[in-house]
């Protein structure tokens, strides 16, 4: 199996996303990385292409002189896929640019800072003969797959209650006392409207929606800013109401004091439910109507698991994986897509319709929350 | 020690809550049940009656009989205080005669069926030298005193997020296939106009006022009903803002499949954050900011303790205390103030104040579920 | 139903035990405690009696007092069991002492302080009609007999292992800078020959013969004192072999710093294993081969317990029992046993006979850790 | 930084663990794994070859023709370290012919398959610049190493216990009804003279003199057999001593029904106690005496840990790390040591020193097992 080219732009020293996309990309060993423009300080750029043993030529001073360069390369040579993990404006700009080069586009989420900007993208990936896929990491878990199969299968019979909590604690202190990760996540020009909700609501969002494999139609939300000063919300909730009648709730905030990294969904039908924690992540509760609760275990050879479980699986039960695991789950998705020629959509992967998704959602939290009405419609775009 | 005397209206055989009270009532060995009438069913009642060991003269066929009879017995001999387990319905009746006739009150909650209702009870109660609480099991928990403690003693900082769940599952199938207690419980004429809200949403509502010792001053609220043909919500959710400015998310469902009893309160200010669930009540999870996070555990003479907690202890840590312990807390502590010949509020048990403030609760849940509008007030009366 | 009358000897002021046994027995207001010998130090004997109410007259000066006084009373007022919780050397002499007198006897353990002594109070119970229970609390939890049901019933195949551990870490200081518990239970001349196998390991032995059902019959011990100046063992473990051939370990400790109280059993057969914890009873773990984990949980209604285990809940899964009920079972069905005049045993009570099972496993677990020999024998008396 | 360059011999298709190193050498991509011997099955070695994208040229038929060809390649291309993960027979004859032909080892545990194999090995590593490192993965968890400091630093005070137990349940069943892992495991001309204890008791072993930074000086053993026709132990449990006199019980077991990879091991000393479990890898307990328990969470930027620890962790709290991030750990410290052109022992990773004890240990195991006398040494060889 010959290994996919990849490329990278963002992630230099300081930044927390980029290390983990490079550690997931690495990890099955199909894939390698052959190029960067990690950071517009063109020392931290050289020394992180450095550190990652690149050869000097191709840590390029820009995403745009990447872009050019290895356009130029010869097939064989060059990157296939280029990976964006910068701050959130230039998600859009950059997809863009490289879909037009002729590249792949792995992006970490948000897919874009608006909904226009988002569907502005879709219609570029839909042209072209591109993949595009999104990071919604925890869509890598074994066990989410598990959740949405199980709801899939009718085990839980008509799903009436889906709860999505998301939880963090490290915005509780302002961003002087704080650092790199903190400062532009807080700052409306490079992140977008949303705080908290373009940050991590998006994936509680997204979580519903793959596991229901329903959409939300409506929600009711409430959005707070904790911290005097900062411009964009850092906690919120919201009410949820979707395609089949089911009703939620969606949790997600930045400042709860203590916490790490809080992700959890409880689903609950009128035959059973089940529930999921991110810090936990090998473990799926099922709850049967009118029998003992049983936990599925992930791992190869683990009882009770959809085939789309334990093919993300890569150690016998017991041996536990994690998140860098769950994002490799999504590199390798990919990385296959690539090898068969796919385009749009690589299977497995999300992609740019999840983007517009959480765009939807968040102009939804954004307008619901400046609202004295309850209830607010997600639209759907085809 | 002399044992206080106590009387019991409803709690018949196939009952839950009255059994529950008999044990709490009898744990510490400080209160004798001498009389009761405890179902409308003369069998029952006697069997009941029986069952107990009480003198069978003083099993009455009805509330009015017993007061009434034991109005006219000696003051060394007859009941000091009536404890009511019946329908919600027959509360404030029942109370306001029991207080008229000269008896101290310990309802099991909701105090009424309306704002309107209990109202009018906080007056008879603070016209008269009598007493009356309210059995919120779960203030009797010493794990919730010593959340309460730790907030006012700001160990958290100024309080900005505060999360109740109450998720059950029993209500999940209809009630025909179901017991009496999903029967009057969804019944509007007994159990008043909220079904899940006035069962469950109280105690969590009730349990975020005690914690933050702040009231609620206004919520956006979400009832639904998932059963054809109920007639009563079995499930919904608020947003909450506080007195002093912290928000919050409350939920209470009893269609959540398979979940037993889950109460759980998570309490974050800007120095730390404390957690607490029903099913674990010896635990109380202490997150300080910057520090790992700490559990402290109930127990006597268990480390970090304040004394309202350790009060609330028999024994010493790792000898699980549980639900019947917390009710027979309360117990402990009306039973004193019936002793000292107290009037009004017993202390550390809840009183009229907190009926008022469940049923204002109820209020504003059901207006602004059915209102387009997103904030009500939760109006505070004094 | 008729309340059986009980009397206690010991459970003064600053006893542990005492108490736990006051609450037990009053929980389900099936017995009344109506005399007591609580303490040799008159002033703590008479005010521990008042804070029970008891009849100033029926509180005795000594436990000879107590059985002189009461055998002379009427039978329909007279005490029907004496509770024993006194130091473990006396409670032999009075057990005989008050089976001669004509009452049952309910004692705390360990039976005796050596298995000679034991083997004499089983003749004695023996040729009388009293009843004889002992307080093995561990005994009266629910899930303690769900486990018992669950490998009588095969699920889990023939028994191989079984692994019991209680750690406890409250005798990791030394006793004088402790209270009056460690103090007696260090003294060989009050505790008897052993202090954690005494104390502790019986339980853990007792819960081993229990569950499985089967004698152990020989054991490999090792046995530790890690304070300086203490006479007794405050540490040790074992090997087990049982009589259909499971092999097994087990450790108790009372110097693991910090834990509490962590009883703990585990059992594993060809098909299947099940695990409990003391400090969360109401769960079990149940592991079949090649199927998802299942936990089943303590309360009424709850699905897959068996009639033993349903029988000892008071309430509906989700509102936690604890160790109070536990022993509370034990009385219950040692108060039923006295209603229906049985003799010897009382059905769902440890009798004497798991007594001497005790005392055999303390000899064992002596002469083995004083021998360079491994296996050692645990004689069975019938 | 250069890739360190490695090949492979062992871990074709349906082997475990060589798919685990692969995983582990790659995560850091400091490492490039170039050549390989997968299987003595031709088309299994090829279609191993093919899938990791090697060099068709560099998939080799056999282990001596590895070595032969690598070392007749230029000193910039060839493979630079051999990581062995045949069966365990193997390890010792390929580790010297590696070491003599001028390769570093990184070698599966156990080192060897007596003893004396493996101070042989030691004198060969001895003699060589080479270095030898040994795949004790568990030794690569964050907090095993915070664990280790916190007993270094005292925190502890004098250690009196520790207990490390490895229940596993794969093997309950015989190995017709099993896969290639469980035939060669318990076959003694491939596994060693030890089923059980060889594969997962040298890692609970090790674990406790890596924690303790003490040797065992003594144990007792008891092993069993539990399948018929089974021919080596698939279970047992010693007591330990060690050289500063603590006392401590280990278990092993690989006939748990239904556990997974329960590796736990708790210390405790006179000031306090720690807990840790494999499955629960990123909390480890610490319970200092007198205050509430506190979890130590791994995780950049978590409180409380120590620099080994926080260099260990590659996300910030919350996002779980697991299994092969720790095997990951020792490869990217076996590389840093290669870069340094050091000999005998990476630091951070077990060397022989560590394989020599875990032979030790297995060996006194057998030899104790099959005594009747108790305590047997287990010898330390300098």
């Amino acid at each position: 199996m010959k290994k996919v080219r990849m490329g990278m732009v963002g992630g230099g020293e300081g930044a927390f996303i980029g290390a983990v996309h490079r550690h997931a990309l690495a990890l099955d060993g199909q894939i390698e990385l052959v190029c960067g423009a990690f950071s517009r300080d063109p020392d931290n750029n050289q020394r992180t292409g450095d550190s990652l043993g690149l050869d000097a030529q191709r840590v390029y001073s820009s995403w745009q002189a990447l872009l050019v360069a290895e356009a130029a390369l010869a097939p064989q040579d060059r990157m296939e896929v280029l990976i964006i993990v910068t701050p959130n404006h230039l998600h859009v700009p950059i997809s863009i640019a490289a879909i037009e080069a002729g590249f792949h586009v792995f992006c970490e989420k948000p897919a874009a800072v608006s909904l226009e900007q988002a569907i502005e993208l879709k219609s570029r990936v839909d042209k072209s003969n591109k993949l595009y896929g999104l990071a919604h990491t925890y869509l890598g878990y074994p066990m989410v797959w598990q959740a949405q199969n199980m709801v899939a299968e009718g085990l839980l019979g008509d799903i009436r209650k889906v709860y999505v909590e998301y939880p963090q604690g490290w915005l509780s202190a302002n961003e002087e006392s704080h650092n790199k990760q903190a400062s532009w996540r807080t700052d409306p020009s490079q992140a977008g409207g949303s705080g908290c909700m373009g940050d991590i609501g998006t994936h509680a969002f997204g979580l519903v929606e793959f596991v229901l494999q329903q959409n939300v139609t409506s929600l009711c939300a409430d959005l707070n800013t904790h911290i005097d000063g900062r411009r964009l919300d850092d906690d919120g909730a919201a009410f949820l109401r979707t395609e089949k009648g089911a009703s939620g709730v969606l949790i997600a905030s930045q400042v709860c004091a203590g916490v790490e990294n809080g992700l959890k969904i409880k689903v609950y039908g009128d035959k059973g439910g089940i529930e999921w924690e991110q810090m936990s992540p090998n473990s799926l509760v099922y709850r049967p109507v009118g029998q003992p609760y049983q936990v599925l275990r992930a791992g190869l050879g683990q009882p009770g698991l959809c085939t789309e479980a334990l093919n993300r699986c890569r150690t016998p039960g017991g041996h536990p994986e994690g998140y860098l695991e769950a994002m490799a789950n999504l590199y390798v998705d990919f990385a296959a897509a690539v090898r068969k020629e796919l385009a749009g959509k690589a299977p497995g992967v999300p992609g740019i319709d999840s983007g517009l998704r959480g765009m939807a959602f968040i102009e939804a939290m954004l307008s619901s929350s400046s609202s004295d009405t309850k209830w607010h419609p997600v639209p759907h775009n085809d």
